[in-house]
């Protein structure tokens, strides 16, 4: 019983709804890799890697190619001592850590039916919902503030708004969802688009228009640390960094440098463990925290409900890429009720 | 001519001649990976890649499985546009920067050989040859110093020695191989093996012996760069990183919070392209240069020897694990001559 027999990483291929545009990338399609755990008593654990070359240099022919060196490394050991399993993955938090967070979920995941108990609470059972928030991609001016208005009528009280690609485009968007979408609060990512300078008229012209903007998001590109303590200096609002934390050794950088007034952590940057290090800090720090993810389906999106839930750690959550592919079957292990994922 | 219209990556073993111990790592063997491009007209061109788990995370199997994914980016570019090329493998820089680095190199002996020129010579052509060190590996105190003593007496007059397991231990054989050595220089490599404080306690205890240590390598954990300063701050010979710098964005950071004295390049961290962003960068800030090795063959080793002979730019070179492995054959484009690498 507990003790880890087999490791099967399969590749699974996903269309989204409509082409995903933000800066710097456009997809209609992603491919994820499943992992299954298999424990001596047949007891199954189950994880999703949502791989990004953008982000991590990431390519699925190389992550599948893992599968003997991964089972090599983890078989026989007990997924109750799971910290032990924890750190072996944290062998690839540089060259493949989509996998490295499928790999510490599954065996999370394993624990969690050997024992019966759902995730969320062997992470600590600090809540049993939150809410999310719902991604309006770059579009032309009248698309997107229709897809605002619906998303916003659907329920969700807090829309993201991507930006970063055209600054001047970008003011006459937020401005005409926001005349649009009275009541509703905002994060704007810019995905790492804009200069600093830019980044700070933008979010000056947000703060003077009175838009409801809860978090700016990676307004510059994610190794210029001092452009980003820049504009946190400069804006009315809080700055979030997201393509410049991976590890927490970045989260350590930025939080010592006072680079950062949100971290948006994502397991595919960072995996279970390096996740749960980064609230600690952020947390003892006064940093404020948000999820998000990558273009997990409903069995990867699980992961990050069970972390947010189980810690109760994040101020918002950007949990949706599950709503924005098309799954033949529901597999995760929450339910939905409009913008609220639950695990109770 | 001049374009690229075939990749092929093959796995190469070598078994050390004897087992090579470093702080943290025991081998007998290497796995690399050959680079073989093919242009339209015939040219070929080669690079090798010896991936390290240890630094970067990476993993051999899933390096092999990159060969479509790499032939689909790179296929009909122009070996003279170089530089677009070493662009698309800057996407590696993190998951698998030793393939990052095959296929940059391979890529300028293509442009090389097509154009009757050497690589160093296309790289500036400062230097006809180099002179190496050799590494003294971890092992009992007797067999160090005989091993020393062989090595300087074969004509290398500066031997790398490798510490960082046990700081007592690690005094007394420095000094016994010292005493061995008369007029041999030596480098001291900690591999990441000591707290701040036992590094400056070595460093005092040789620089009070008058032990001949031109570059400290390494001495503390590769995230530590408030530790790496400390040391630095407090230590009478030079301090180098190398674990702890892979990319240019690293280099960068370390140099700007004036933590180092030497930086050790490799072209498995680095690539060629961050290789030539990390020697300005240095040279400009007036931080020494030195340049490593992970396993290469003398296939592998040919690319830092070009680097270093084309740039000029290294005080010090550590180029040797083609001698510390088995090869049918001498693939070389340099000559040996003792400790002299020379491509004239």
């Amino acid at each position: 019983m507990y003790r880890i027999s087999d490791v099967k990483l399969e590749v699974k291929r996903y269309e989204y709804y409509e082409t995903f545009h933000i800066t710097g990338s456009s997809r209609d399609s992603a491919e994820n890799i499943e992992i299954k755990l298999l424990l001596d008593d047949g007891t199954e654990g189950f994880g999703e890697a949502s791989p990004s070359y953008r982000v991590n240099g990431e390519v699925v022919s190389a992550l599948v190619a893992l599968e003997p060196t991964i089972k090599e490394m983890i078989k026989e050991f007990d997924v109750r001592e799971y910290a032990k399993i924890f750190k072996i993955m944290d062998g690839f938090s540089r060259s493949s850590p989509s996998i490295k967070a499928a790999v510490q979920y599954a065996t999370l995941d394993a624990f969690s039916n050997s024992i019966d108990l759902p995730v969320y609470k062997i992470l600590g059972g600090s809540k049993d919902e939150i809410e999310t928030d719902k991604t309006i991609s770059i579009d032309l001016l009248d698309k997107m503030v229709q897809k605002a208005k619906e998303t916003f009528h659907k329920g969700f009280h807090t829309l993201k708004i991507k930006v970063g690609e055209n600054l001047k485009e970008d003011m006459e968007k937020i401005l005409a969802i926001s005349d649009a979408t009275k009541g509703a609060e905002y994060v704007v990512d810019a995905n790492q688009g804009y200069t600093p300078k830019e980044a700070i008229q933008f979010a000056k012209f947000v703060h003077d228009n009175k838009i409801n903007v809860k978090i700016f998001e990676q307004p510059v590109i994610w190794n210029d640390l001092e452009g980003l303590k820049l504009v946190r200096y400069n804006s009315p609002i809080p700055i979030a960094v997201d393509e410049g934390v991976k590890t927490k050794y970045d989260a350590y950088r930025l939080i010592k440098d006072d680079c950062v007034d949100f971290i948006n952590i994502k397991l595919m940057k960072s995996g279970i463990s390096d996740a749960l290090s980064i609230i600690e800090m952020a947390k003892t720090a006064n940093v404020g925290l948000m999820i998000g993810c990558m273009s997990e389906s409903s069995l990867g999106i699980t992961q990050s409900v069970h972390l947010a839930t189980g810690t109760g750690a994040f101020a918002h959550c950007d949990l949706d890429s599950h709503m924005l592919i098309k799954e033949e079957k529901f597999r995760g292990k929450f339910t939905q009720s409009g913008s609220k994922l639950i695990v109770r």
